[in-house]
């Protein structure tokens, strides 16, 4: 894949003001009855995630001529599903910070934390009930089932490696099944035949896919204060992703890796060690070339679809994927 | 209200076959690549609730001629709802019992109850899609917001005494909510004009009130081996509930209660002498009388629609709910 290098996220652009719209439909599903809980929800708001999920959303709903509001509500929908889901993630890792700021978790109590992730599940479900599909209301209620599953599976499988193919259900389960149905969702409400709706599906899918292989790498490589949490983080706490697979393929024989899967205490590893090695020993450059393979296939889905500015922003939201830097 | 005891809860009788047909429905969902969680679901589902949500369901709808089909996947998404409430409100109250057997909570760690419960909810939010009735679905959304807002404010409110009123917004949100949503949606499926929509919806509310009032008398006047929790839990935890509010409209001076409310360490109340004192006084008495006169408004409700087994099952459905003894 050719190494296009975006300074910016330009992306964006075209759905600019789309985006503001879907973040006055999130911030309106707070309950004025509840300050705490408002400003909780204004808080996980403005706390700077990236609104790529947004983006894609409103981006292949513009390319297919999806109704406008519409697409707002399920790009409102699918953002606040993602929100509620790293509450409740926060409150399982013990995350005090999440991008550099305060969690929910860090500031309230386990129960209302639970409860605040639980609302905003509400809401997000209301929102993809307003968008008058059920397909889409399936689509979300399917999706949500298959993130809490790759979570718990993630929970009971720490530490274990099972290899390469148990690697892409859970980044597919983590990432790439919420980026589907946001594209998948946006085809559906533009009333679109089977085969765009499967482009659009597939679209979805590869950058979903490439964008968490990115996400893990960037666990090997970011700068703690770019990515908001230490490097190694994941491997730490005994998540092992697409980089420390590549390695161990390389080195099975790894004595401090083997040490550390066989259940050592973590205190006693030698982290810098493992980390230094897994970056020298070529698995990072070779998860990228992974994510990139699936960024290529996205941009192959998007093909057929006829030219214009939407479509555009979505070759360059391929680019960005997989060379993004946080 | 004449007070008409039933000896057993012969309303189930008419729907005795398709409660179990909700049954393997609901333990359908269980994720089978998830030992874990399915065995948490199965253990769930046998805890002994009483399926009166499904029950209510069936009856209402089978009384309007709904398609039992989907009226089966109706009354699996609504109890679904109810359990992954109880799963996360078990976390939060920090119960190791329920109905005297162990809660999730109590077996696992807070991460696997917070997402047994979230899986539970995607998967309620799946058969609601099933249904096929975008209302059913949006009211299912909004239900879940509703319930989840109660249990905040309730979260934030402890020891406050804010009176009736919003005693009354508190079972609304806990309880009749639900209730509401289970009675009107089964009226739904049956596409019935507004009036008997509006019928349904209310017996459903008025049931759902007194249904709770009860719960709330029990806590003082049941046994602990019936109801499954300690006499007065409720004002242990400094949950102020109807015979207690009584009790303090007749006895707003009593010294041990204004202690309590005004923030004394619950170690430091004499609990039993608390109990005692609203229990000889009338208040909760007085508070059974307010559950008669919501369950007499429920029968008002249902007294225009045909006669037959249905109606019958729901006539004896209000008494039980104002007579039951757990």
């Amino acid at each position: 894949m050719e190494r296009r290098f975006l300074s910016k996220a330009t992306f964006f652009d075209p759905v600019q003001e789309l985006i503001q719209k879907v973040e006055a439909r999130m911030r309106s599903q707070a309950d004025k009855n509840h300050p705490e809980l408002a400003a909780a929800i204004y808080h996980l708001l403005s706390s700077g995630g990236k609104r790529i999920r947004v983006a894609i959303t409103l981006l292949v709903g513009g390319m297919v001529h999806a109704d406008i509001e519409r697409l707002v509500t399920l790009a409102a929908s699918i953002e606040l599903l993602h929100t509620a889901t790293l509450v409740h993630d926060d409150l399982i890792d013990g995350s005090l910070l999440r991008r550099g700021i305060p969690t929910i978790n860090a500031q309230w109590t386990p129960a209302a934390t639970v409860l605040t992730g639980d609302f905003i599940f509400a809401r997000a479900a209301r929102l993809a009930a307003e968008t008058d599909s059920l397909a889409v209301m399936k689509l979300f209620s399917e999706t949500l089932a298959v993130i809490v599953s790759g979570e718990i599976r993630q929970l009971f499988g720490k530490r274990l490696l099972t290899g390469r193919e148990d690697y892409n259900q859970r980044i597919y389960a983590k990432t790439a099944s919420l980026f589907e149905t946001a594209t998948t969702s946006a085809a559906i409400l533009a009333n679109v035949e089977s085969k765009w709706l499967d482009c659009a599906r597939q679209y979805g899918y590869e950058i979903g896919m490439a964008f968490q292989i990115i996400d893990d790498v960037l666990d090997f490589t970011g700068e703690q204060a770019t990515v908001g949490k230490p490097v190694g983080s994941d491997l730490r706490q005994g998540l092992i992703t697409l980089p420390a697979l590549y390695y161990l393929e390389k080195f099975p024989e790894d004595h401090e890796f083997q040490a550390f899967l066989a259940g050592k205490p973590a205190r006693e590893i030698n982290f810098d060690l493992l980390l230094g090695n897994i970056k020298q020993s070529g698995a990072v450059e070779q998860a990228i070339i992974e994510a990139e393979n699936y960024a290529h296939r996205g941009l192959a889905a998007l093909q057929d679809f006829p030219d214009g500015i939407e479509k555009q922003a979505l070759v360059d939201l391929a680019y960005f994927t997989v060379t993004r830097s946080k």
